[in-house]
């Protein structure tokens, strides 16, 4: 058979999401928010910082909850997919031109190399991690489990994804594509301009999605975030979270709801240190076909690809504001 | 920083399960069956063959059910991750004394290789595909979903995976991982026999698993099939499925449940042909840990890794099947 | 022990809402909704009138569309609980000046009383029905299903509600507590005026319910729907409804969501007619207490009693106009 | 219209179950169980016995749990419609030679008749009932919610039925229709025995079931419980607590699967105690039909009627338990 060599293969070094960097100007309503409501566990707390992970989250910790005056995204990090992609994907980006700093790593994570997208967020690289080990009591009989199922609020099983929001959708894009080795998976291209990508190296729809802001908060460098993703598996614990929130006094932002882009089962709520929290209740769909062609929303549709059916958008949905209001 | 350049790293060769051939004496009541009750499209007829798909499913079809006396398993067909791929797996097969056979590839597929596993499975890789072009009324307006969702029965959404039935179990799965790259995710060892192997190349934990045969039928290479998975996503379509196959006069295997290993939401019955048939009504649990360790069960806690809640087994259930202990 | 024998019992003698009269200038493609994406089966077709059922409605129809040129409701038909409670409720009608026009009932139907409510909606009670008779293929093995479940879209089990609007809300509520024996269970009352109410005759929350009409179209004696519901029991069941009928072009009004009057799941969707459909995901909850008090909503907090959770008020949900658009 | 006034009446004058006394060697345990796992509220501490409810049980209590070194049923206590009907059921007792006491009834009850049934279960009827003030903290902005929504466990919402094990199903079953009202909606008559039968005062298929006894234990007047059941309504919390009892080590006795009767999606489970608990997952079916006729299952079908789905039975399923037919 005659193979066509020179098909651009994908690159496989990105392997996951490993954990991302949360700031809060309320540490402890934010913590009792993930621990009493979403049923997560505290790993540590260092300085003004509490580490947290999801009952099936399998490392030291997915979470990072930091203090600052303004909530807002830190450090966003990503385990390679062995020790050379490592060195494979630090090397591409000093080929970009990109600065990449070595150091020791956060508590619970190995040496990391740090470096920042176009839009000024801050990243991460690395390998070695430290597994969470469950306590005799903790330790769940199902071994796909490193905990027991939690019996606080309604727990969510892992981190998914974070959507950052950046000045230019499109250079962001590239620059994860051409480095990392993502692979656009869905984007919006309203007049022209891309207003979202949604990027993945798994068959996840994302790991990481790029949305326009029009807020100018993003500008200079400063990153930005429009929220930060857990998953379920379940829809029905989108409503018993909802029921929850409502009951207790959260800020629902949108959902329960299904999104076209992704055809994620959705619900966008705000925690109270006042960054967006989506719950993912489903799986959306998996993407295994390996020449998958991007799909497109434009002006026509986009508004299908952002709710295929729930809620209409509130006002302070980002992609919807222009301009903005305070 | 100090990289261990003699790490092994995971091959990212095969992509996904892209069809599977099944065989029923009962090819009408076989299609009755997928069409009316899981709201599969028929794309094609060819002699004995009916070709089948979910309505996410991408390509020409997934299933191929093919006219025999006997039910059982056919072909399971593999997409690679490019056509560099596909060479570099034949020439891991041929390495590995395994004879392949290229041929043109069957309706809806370009050139294929074929080989066989040790159990005497038919299998082949391929690499080009043809895509399922909706019809102006069959096509969504949901960009991910390439025909609109069916108004039949409880529609499957893809094909998910495969279980083959096989004499030696680590025979067998060893040769999944050494020539095709798949990574053992769980496994069952009971009494020093592995009973059970689920396997992955994406961040699923199957796209197929072995189980120990003890029925004798899979003796001298002729493999056979213990079931074939369908994909729900949601788990009250488990409930909808088992409601209808009931009324309807089908006969459940087992569930719905939830199984130890792989997490599943899981629900099998017999279609009319004989096949076992799996539903999977949620996605269990994904891995994205690119150093997973298998997590194995053994004499001690194999039942609840076959069954975490739900039914208990069937004594058809062949893993069950004699020799069983007490 | 000392009985108070002077309070003031419940009366039982009202058992259900038995059927609706809906009209629609598009019979055909009411039809195609109710049947294809709803799963019903037609009945019968007399003049321009085609009566449906959903699978779990025992009688010969629950669901009468005749052509109008406009959408809107015909009549409400109540069975009682005995012939001789029927004979009590049409003395209490007379006892209360409203005039009661007996007939010989519509097809499947035995004697029934007609009369007005204050709002100019035609309402029937009767005790007299036909049962639906399953063919030995419809016949269902599960002894309380009429027939088996349909294979067809996402099918409604039985009728559930009715929802009628209304210049006067307390007028009406006032007449239907007072000659058949409803009870309030909830209402909202803001700014000093009864907005909306609903009421029972069992402990579902509510057979029937008032809405204020702002439009003026109810004026004059005239009565108009707000919307019909029909039941699933199954809250995915709303998200499979929605996602069919995002994907066939029907046009959603709000939801999926949860009312917080009635802790209804909910979905509206306009019915080619132009008819507001309710589907009803779950059985909200349900009032055993035999003294139940009202519970009353202000304007106070009479947003949380319509969304609890789940989609804001679109703008033609009536009770939120005023003054109307077109 | 020709009335038949000799058409026989329902009786309307008991309404609801209204707590239920279990007996556990385990308090502790069981209390654990029910606040912990099930979300449950104490409300009271009295002697040997915890008051329980669930957060939309509206009275002081629903169930009480009481030490005896065995785990059983003590009381099953009614409430009637009105006052009158408090007499007028304790007259109908006493016309058929049962013996009632008066006394002045337990902690959060008014004034309560005693008496027992031919099983020799204790039954209570009452009228005056205290219901449950929430403090502030715990009050619920959904108005028919008594408190928050709990954030323990997989929380149930209320008490819903009581399974007797009694030797003489006719005998019991008659009874309670002829001194309460009870109407008999299915039952089980296998080799012209009647195995089960379940009745209810209202359109739930039952608040009280009789199941027969072939153990012996309830020979000589004393009652014994098949389960007590608690509601979600929404089935995925089955789902969710077979989930956290598998993995807290519960025993699972069995489900999640659907019955035949009832059409009740169940979970049967064993409290520290010992007792038998059932889950309730959705409605089931609702009756409005006032002539209902009952179901009645027989030898050939009685397998459906107790699962239509889901697992098959344990052995210790008492209906099944010795002498079992094959």
């Amino acid at each position: 058979m005659q193979i066509d060599e020179t098909y651009p293969e994908p690159i496989f070094d990105v392997a996951q999401l490993a954990s991302v960097e949360m700031y809060s100007p309320k540490v402890d309503e934010t913590v009792w928010f993930f621990t009493e409501l979403l049923g997560m566990t505290e790993s540590d707390r260092v300085g003004d910082s509490v580490y947290l992970r999801a009952y099936e989250d399998w490392y030291h910790h997915s979470l990072k909850v930091t203090f600052r005056e303004e909530p807002g995204i830190g450090r966003t990090t990503w385990r390679t997919s062995s020790p050379q992609a490592l060195r494979r994907r630090t090397e591409a980006l000093s080929t970009h031109g990109v600065r990449v700093q070595w150091r020791e790593g956060d508590i619970g994570q190995g040496h990391t190399a740090d470096f920042r997208s176009p839009s000024g967020h801050a990243h991460s690289l690395l390998w070695d991690v430290d597994y969470f080990e469950a306590s005799d009591e903790q330790a769940s009989r199902l071994l796909s489990r490193p905990q027991k199922r939690p019996l606080k609020g309604v727990p969510v099983r892992r981190l998914d994804h974070v959507n950052h929001l950046v000045d230019d959708v499109t250079a962001n894009r590239e620059f994860l594509q051409d480095t990392m080795g993502f692979r656009l998976r869905e984007n919006i291209v309203a007049h022209g301009r891309e207003a979202a990508a949604w990027m993945s190296v798994s068959p996840l729809v994302h790991e990481i999605a790029n949305l326009a802001d029009r807020t100018g908060r993003s500008a200079g460098g400063n990153g930005s975030l429009h929220h930060l993703a857990f998953w379920y598996g379940f829809p029905q614990h989108l409503l018993d979270a909802a029921d929850i929130f409502t009951d207790y006094g959260l800020t629902i932002d949108i959902g329960p709801g299904k999104h076209g882009a992704t055809q994620a089962q959705f619900l966008y709520v705000f925690e109270p240190g006042g960054n967006r929290i989506e719950l993912f209740g489903d799986t959306g769909y998996l993407i295994f076909d390996p020449a998958w062609k991007p799909l497109t929303w434009t002006e026509q549709n986009m508004d299908k690809s952002l709710i295929w059916y729930g809620s209409p958008l509130a006002r302070e949905f980002t992609i919807f504001r222009d301009p903005v209001p305070a």
